[in-house]
């Protein structure tokens, strides 16, 4: 396939401040053009690291020639959103405990136990086509990049397998042997297991080491084990960090250098100094606290204080069962004191700070070509529009995987 | 087109107690089969009021044989929704005004003079193709029953042409002169057109009288001259009632019979009462809260009265630019206290009862074939994936118009 110019674009999310106007480098009637394969593989469906990239950006006048052409109708195109917090390997839904919750009952981080029994006694045919389903909800849903964790094996065979398992769908792979501890085991015990033997299967299979610092799952001092075992194996640390009370999560996050810290809904003046004076991002996940009518974190304090903020879905069947980057977005402004264009960013540029990648998130010459149409003139439609599905195309790596 | 039989249904939500379990009427594996024409269409597109209808329910078991045949797959089949009250003949957006309340201005009712002047000088191709598309959007996520209101013409002329645009789309056609004070006008001499020589334009065309009676717009003595004018010319009333603050609306929706009295945010228990002890239907509007950052209604509190309780988008420009419906479910469940259960209901029944119909909002023998399928095995999960679209196929009349 030759190069693509995509034209009539009334509104273009860059995330380049060079590029167009203020934090998301806005440019208004806009072009882009898509690189062409260096080799000729035609049309098939092997996206694979083609290397599609962005070729030129900028105002529709100034578009050079290209092979192709794709009129965009005078709909807002943004970079594909960075979903850096999914748990999409598992079996069973929740439904019952959800509708149960929704009746009065609070969430514990118990019934993570009830989703680790189901996946244990899945075959790798059936979590894997799970993950493709959510995947797909995802991409549909404008995700172009999306982060998938082990968690629901918790045995060093299974946590094995379900990283396997999560590595046939993206490159962002997080060994988190350390969700919760095993109903039939001893806490230390368990951390041992994931620090030495589970750690060994697992370190080849992942890029990230994660672990759940929260009461009834691990105190700081086993948190610190588990990312430091994990470090020494070349994997990069994040963390599920004050979700449901304050914590050590956060500062021990910005003290391992993690990429970033995730949840940070129960945080002290420290924890923010922590955050803003460091190099961790702060992923907040909205659905969770949706889902499970728990109080929001607030965005706005961390803004203030000039820390890096992340939107993320946070992807699981007990607490946040949704792929909807639209809908965390359209929630980060109404609950958490965002603007559309602090989400916005948030959801893009923001997950790929969070992953650490430079080639997504952002629409500028180099960057990946993944790409998305709204059925809208302008970005801010998605918290404008709340529940409307707006994704209209998504390109991924230049390829139109969404029409 | 013969008659269809759609097998495969995991959980059926009949709404019809007599049918299966609850409120809701549940029956799991189910069959559901809808009659043929009684003439000889063919496949043509036209639906008009063809009369396919619900010709059988019950366990798949026993269901019985038909000339075609659909397997639902193991997803979940609901009535379609039925979105009692929209604004949706207007032309302009917006987008500035909801980012800047964003970033911190408050939401007054002034905002719809903004929509008047651009309505006005739209052409009625123009406002009709809108209308299409938010119906085709709405569709697509399951509504298959949408009421429009006028309320952006303000003059004899255009509010009788939105109300003709409206009817092109819908049969629940709402005259809602009295929307707000156009800025050029006296509010009394304004009640008087409104009353008079525009109700005269308009009553032909409309089958419900609205008001919104709220301080900035209609008190109550004008709010009751604006009713009670509709009576005497055969329309039903409905009336826009304490959505911003404390009044009178609710107590007159009760005394003068209306089907609906919506948005009920700012209850006494006086007004909760009279709800009670009356027909009146209180429709809750949760999309115009999350868009304006204000408090919610408590459905709970109107449940536990005994009220019967409809959800609907108020789908508008200013306060709620949303078509979705799961969306409003997921939020009733989240912010206003109701279960699913009673969220689905009230999107779907409950919406029937604010319109006063019979012959939808439920999937029983001789209702209208207003089905959907969800992408997911219960009616639970459009509160359980918030912001998923999970709407996987939808039938109108019997006519399959989502697949």
């Amino acid at each position: 396939m030759g190069s693509l110019l995509i034209t009539g674009i009334s509104t273009l999310v860059t995330n380049d401040p060079q590029l167009g106007e203020g934090p998301l480098g806005l440019i208004t009637d806009a072009a882009v053009v898509v690189s062409g394969d260096s080799g000729d593989s035609g049309d098939s469906g092997d996206s694979g690291d083609s290397g599609e990239e962005i070729a030129w950006v900028g105002p529709a006048s100034r578009a050079p020639a290209a092979d192709r052409m794709y009129d965009a109708g005078g709909r807002a195109m943004l970079p594909g959103f960075v979903d850096s917090h999914a748990h999409l390997v598992f079996a069973g839904d929740r439904t019952a405990e959800f509708d149960a919750r929704m009746r009065g009952l609070p969430y514990t981080a118990g019934g993570i136990r009830t989703t680790v029994a189901a996946t244990r006694a899945a075959s790798d045919e059936e979590l894997s086509a799970g993950v493709a389903r959510l995947v797909g909800e995802a991409l549909r849903q404008g995700t172009t990049v999306i982060e998938c964790k082990s968690g629901y094996g918790l045995t060093v065979e299974d946590e094995a397998r379900l990283l396997r398992i999560a590595a046939e769908h993206t490159d962002e792979v997080t060994y988190l042997g350390a969700h919760v501890v095993p109903a039939e085991q001893d806490p230390d015990t368990y951390v041992e297991l994931v620090t030495g033997p589970m750690l060994d299967a697992c370190a080849p299979h992942a890029r990230w080491v994660d672990v759940f610092c929260e009461r009834g799952a691990f105190d700081g001092d086993q948190a610190r084990a588990v990312l430091e075992s994990g470090i020494k194996r070349g994997l990069v640390p994040r963390i599920h960090a004050n979700q449901l009370s304050y914590g050590p999560g956060v500062q021990l996050a910005v003290e391992l250098g993690a990429a970033s810290a995730d949840h940070c809904t129960h945080l002290t003046n420290a924890d923010v100094d922590a955050l803003a004076s460091g190099t961790t991002v702060a992923t907040l996940l909205p659905g969770a606290e949706f889902s499970t009518r728990a109080p929001y974190p607030d965005a706005r304090r961390l803004l203030d204080a000039g820390v890096t903020v992340a939107l993320s879905t946070d992807c699981n069947p007990g607490s946040s069962f949704t792929t909807s980057m639209p809908f965390c977005v359209a929630l980060a402004v109404r609950e958490m004191g965002m603007t559309p264009d602090e989400a916005v960013w948030a959801a893009t540029l923001g997950g790929a700070r969070a992953l650490r990648r430079d080639d997504v998130g952002r629409i500028a010459v180099g960057a990946r070509a993944d790409l998305m149409l709204l059925d809208a003139p302008s970005h801010v439609h998605l918290a404008y529009r709340p529940g409307v599905p707006l994704i209209s195309a998504v390109w991924q790596r230049g390829r139109q995987v969404v029409s």
